[in-house]
């Protein structure tokens, strides 16, 4: 895995790893809102969910826009994808060692059996 | 979400923010090590691995067995199964608006359109 990609997951981890957080992917998979939207929806203050989206979007699991004087967030499936691909990716490969597992028991089975 | 979910997944992201500890899993993922082994395979001092272990068995990504002085580690599936089981989610989510947001732009351009 190259640096970046570690860095990457770590920020993306990092961000999910804050409920808040968490709860405005889960409000911004329902569509975009503002900053003013989410901040009323978690009932937090603007200045705290700036700081929370600088986290979200430096993670690649939020994108916002500026239109006048309001900014519109909404998902960035990058981050979303990367994490999720490295959990897949952790849980197929300790299947396979099970399913690997599970043939060599048969095998001495088989081989007692005989 | 019940509140000891929120805090099982702050637990479980807060876990994997970390390069060193993700690197505990994918080793694990092949099978199960020792506390030596994993630090030896990290580079990292057996008390510093003890440390990191913690974090991982009080997220439920890895379990462990003393056995005589030896700790044997293996992976716990639930953590991994949870983490990837929200992520999913808030993915399908956000497929599921992009559907519906397709389906009333389509919509829009046949009543244009006749």
């Amino acid at each position: 895995m190259l640096k970046y990609e570690v860095e990457a997951a770590d920020r993306v981890f990092h961000a999910l790893a804050d409920a808040n957080r968490r709860a405005v992917i889960e409000r911004l998979t329902r569509g975009p809102a503002t900053v003013s939207e989410l901040a009323a929806h978690l009932g937090v203050t603007v200045a705290a969910m700036v700081q929370h989206l600088r986290v979200l979007q430096d993670s690649e699991l939020v994108r916002s826009e500026k239109a006048g004087r309001v900014r519109t967030c909404q998902i960035d499936p990058a981050g979303l994808r990367n994490a999720e691909a490295w959990l897949q990716h952790q849980r197929m490969e300790w299947e396979h060692h099970l399913d690997r597992l599970g043939a060599l028991l048969d095998d001495r089975t088989k081989e007692s059996g005989s």
